[in-house]
């Protein structure tokens, strides 16, 4: 249970600002996340890491000095939006480059590399190291298939401390690869975890058993056996970890390694140290050398119950980075100097400009249209929130659950910029394009970043003059298919929304051919489309970077097919009241 | 549910090697606990702090630099044995002598007393500081009834602060005593724990509901309500606690206060951070300012779901101890020196001497009766295991649930070491006396305690001589009540294990003057043992220092008069076996 929360949609803004207020000392809350109090020194390389909430420490908690210099904290289980990544990094970049340093999920890979677009275009050196230590995500030859966990921790590490010692970008980057490829995980799971608000679980394990490799989000994993003794979870993780040992290392005897234990939640520390008693003993037995071992809860998932053990094998630059000190809200080693501190160089958050140039007013027939496009949006909303745990578990079979949290959170603010900018007097396409932008910036995750590009292109086709004709609508789902399926790099087939909005778009431009009003033409699509959502049942799914277990999904229709089916229907029903 | 545990009764041995094993660098096991790494400063007064098992961090987290010098950690919910806290004592002391600061319960109560007097008789220094932060326990006029739950940690660091900067142990008392007398707390708890091993909660809340005041143990609260929203808990919590401000407080308006929000176990950092936001907010707006929070877990109850929040009313002098630097396995503050390493001041531990006198050989007679004491301390024990969640249950009413496992250790003990001494030859007397100074070292607790003086007291009637007849026996039997009554203060009526040992000893007294056998005049006694443990149950407890809420348990019988009852009848089957 989660048991401590107002508003379940609040949630994360509400607990940024807490973990602000208790670190006020050492941290600050700036738009999109939080930052270091003092800035780095001006021209060095800085680090930016992120992911979604519900993981503390990872990823605020990892923000300070040694470690993190600035940290995009996405809603619950959903990678931050590229607009608040771009912020972070805005915030903390003093001229000598950005990190972008995360854990391997696809929102968070589609909303950093789309950060990273954005930044670059600005002249902004951007790089990026993706975590991948789960070993049970993919096999060893696909690791950059495999999903980031408590691994994160040492390449962070390893990047912030060549960044504050003044090492270039290009060092940064290859220190942090270095570090990403000698560090090896492996999970285990007792019990799902119930998000603030829900009243079942996301996801569950089976009593008296194991999940071998089980992800955070719920991430199916490799196998279910009963629940060990703790000495035998001990020797499975240990003897999985050992049998792949990174080519570089020779013998066992006499190497020296960086150990993690990982606590998901709701095992508690008094048990790690009981497991982790076994682990210093066969790790010992086997000639390794333990530098420094960290034995707490690091990557959590609320009161999921469970455990991660992590391997960092070492080499004597890496070595270096894992015992340098560190003093964050989370995560302390040793003694570090403290941060020069005055006036001048406490951070200042970067204000986003959200006195934009005042809106466009659109015309009479456009604003009727908007005010259409507003009650859709609603309806949408009303629709998803409805199926919300259903789409949430949809999700945690393949992917990290995030889907009908973040749609429901995306819709929302659709439909809020919507009626601010419908109270501004836009018209339809402005209306589109700025709950578009509201959607993506406040949903994150994979969901907000597609849904925030098939509104803006729609929007764009729609426009804010003439009354839009189903030729026009049409062209703008086409072009938003276009647009989803570059960004994406899906095609259909893939088993994802695509294999909607591609038979929807067809079918749009079929009735705009036979000069159907948008009301029939969109119903005739609907239909469609509904189908195509089903459809995905029967689907092979591309096995992709961040859904490596993908697989696990045949037999059930996607969830982001799903809420776009839903969408479809749920604005199909405006479109006919109002006889568009 | 507890997940990881190998066998249930090492689980307090294990997690102390681990953590010794993860945090070797700072911090080492020695008998009874853990210790600093490196020694204090010749001279100087040190901290010894202590408690049950199963709260991590507290005690063993807190024990480094800036923090306490030693902590004497007991098994599961249960106080170390007086013998633990003398070995921790004499492995940190360096001449300046030693302050015990602990939570004010029963057990700890006992054998840091017991403790205490066997130091100061060998001619070292001991004061006692007992923390009684938790409001909901006892009233504002009983604040020495009060338990002590996260309160304990700031006082914890006055004491320890005071001690390493050179104060004497007066000024350390002093110190520690204000700071006892500025915190205050108030706890509220959504759902129980599961010890290892157990296969259901300690104790349980209503789904739903939260119980205002509840124990760490699972004492009652003061009422239960409906669980409130994140903000409606903070803004109870404020209240009550602004509600009971020290009196050498005039206005909150600009009163600097150090806030302590604590998480019992599956209550997880980001609802921490959700509740702490509107904690921060409400006491800003009375005019506090608030010094150096702490949002974290700091004193836990397995997977118990609840926190606590406390306020620290500082004055100049503890503001220093409490913003004061501080390296702990789990509680980091600023920058503390590096603690002067040399292989010198390595603390050693101090071997306890298992390598006594040579056991005294008995008669044949009396080795004889020793198998008998043997065969009974195996029935006792055995039954004890039956009964073993039944007894913790009926002890989470009034006291700490600690009584069934604690019982069950003790008796394994007190087996082991009955057998090792019978093997030796020795004789009934000497196989008592080491099978009760078995049973209170490694069971620790309340019934460790009483239960070892019990034992010791019989093994001196009975000698390693003659066949003991009822005579020896009932003589015995008075002594060990004297004991008893002397060290746990408690008269027949106060519903404990008097009620029963009283009758119990005055039955066999008449039923060795009537020239019974043992076992004809123990069988008389035990039926009347039955019947005083089952009345207990009507019977209106003494309302103690330590069981603020006994009156809880009208209704049911005392768990310590339960299990003695138990005990007594297990012998007596074996007693009647061998027609003693």
């Amino acid at each position: 249970m989660t048991y401590l929360f107002n508003n379940p949609t609040q949630f994360a803004d509400e607990l940024v600002e807490g973990f602000a207020a208790a670190h006020r000392n050492t941290i600050q809350r700036v738009n999109g996340g939080v930052i270091r109090r003092y800035k780095a020194k001006p021209g060095q390389a800085v680090v930016v890491i992120g992911g979604g909430s519900g993981h503390y420490p990872a990823f605020g908690g990892f923000v300070g000095q040694g470690l993190a210099h600035g940290a995009a904290l996405g809603n619950v289980f959903a990678a931050p939006s590229a607009q608040q990544i771009c912020q972070i990094a805005q915030a903390v970049d003093v001229g000598g480059g950005i990190l972008f340093c995360y854990a391997n999920y696809a929102g968070d890979v589609l909303n950093f590399e789309q950060a990273q677009a954005q930044l670059r275009a600005q002249g902004i050196d951007v790089r990026s190291v993706v975590v991948t230590d789960d070993i049970a995500s993919a096999a060893v030859v696909e690791q950059h298939k495999r999903r980031g966990i408590a691994g994160t921790l040492p390449v962070f590490k390893a990047a912030a401390v060549a960044a504050d010692v003044g090492k270039p970008l290009d060092e940064v980057v290859r220190i942090a690869t270095e570090a990403k490829d000698r560090v090896r995980s492996l999970g285990v799971a007792f019990s799902g975890c119930t998000l603030p608000g829900a009243n079942k679980p996301l996801f569950e394990v089976a009593d008296g058993k194991i999940e071998v490799g089980m992800g955070i989000h719920g991430e199916p994993g490799l196998y279910r056996v009963d629940a060990p003794s703790a000495d035998g979870l001990a020797e499975m993780l240990v003897e999985k970890l050992l049998a792949e040992i990174p080519l570089s290392i020779g013998s066992l005897s006499g190497t020296r390694v960086g150990v993690i234990l990982n606590g998901l939640g709701a095992v508690k520390y008094e048990e790690l140290f009981v497991i982790y008693r076994k682990i210093d003993q066969l790790l010992t037995q086997d000639g390794l050398i333990i530098v420094e071992p960290v034995v707490d809860e690091l990557i959590t998932s609320f009161d999921m119950a469970g455990v991660s053990l992590t391997l960092y094998w070492l080499n004597d630059e890496l070595e270096q980075t894992w015992i340098a000190a560190a003093d964050t809200p989370a995560f302390h080693r040793g003694n570090i100097a403290p941060a020069v501190q005055s006036e001048e160089n406490i951070a200042v958050a970067v204000q986003p400009s959200h006195d934009k140039q005042p809106l466009k007013i659109g015309s009479a027939d456009s604003q009727a249209a908007a005010k259409v496009v507003l009650a859709a949006l609603e309806a949408a909303r009303d629709a998803i929130e409805l199926q919300q745990e259903v789409l949430g578990r949809l999700d945690a079979i393949a992917g990290d659950g995030d889907h009908g949290i973040g749609m429901q959170r995306g819709l929302t603010a659709a439909v809020e910029a919507a009626r601010a900018a419908l109270d501004a007097q836009a018209g339809a396409g402005t209306v589109l394009t700025a709950a578009g932008d509201a959607w993506s910036d406040r949903a994150g995750g994979t969901s907000g970043a597609l849904w925030g590009v098939i509104l803006r292109n729609l929007g764009n086709a729609l426009r804010d003059e003439a009354k839009p004709d189903a030729a026009t609508v049409a062209i703008g789902v086409a072009a938003a298919l276009d647009a989803v399926s570059n960004l994406g790099k899906a095609q259909p087939g893939d088993k994802t929304l695509v294999d909607v909005l591609h038979p929807f778009a067809q079918a749009l431009a079929a009735g705009a051919a036979q000069n159907l009003t948008v009301a029939a033409a969109w119903t005739m699509a609907a239909h469609i489309a509904d189908e195509a959502a089903q459809a995905t049942r029967n689907l092979m799914p591309r096995i992709g970077r961040a859904r490596p277990h993908a697989e696990k999904s045949i037999g059930t229709p996607d969830p982001g097919a799903v809420s776009m089916a839903l969408i479809i229907r749920a604005a199909d029903k405006i479109v006919r009241k109002h006889c568009l």
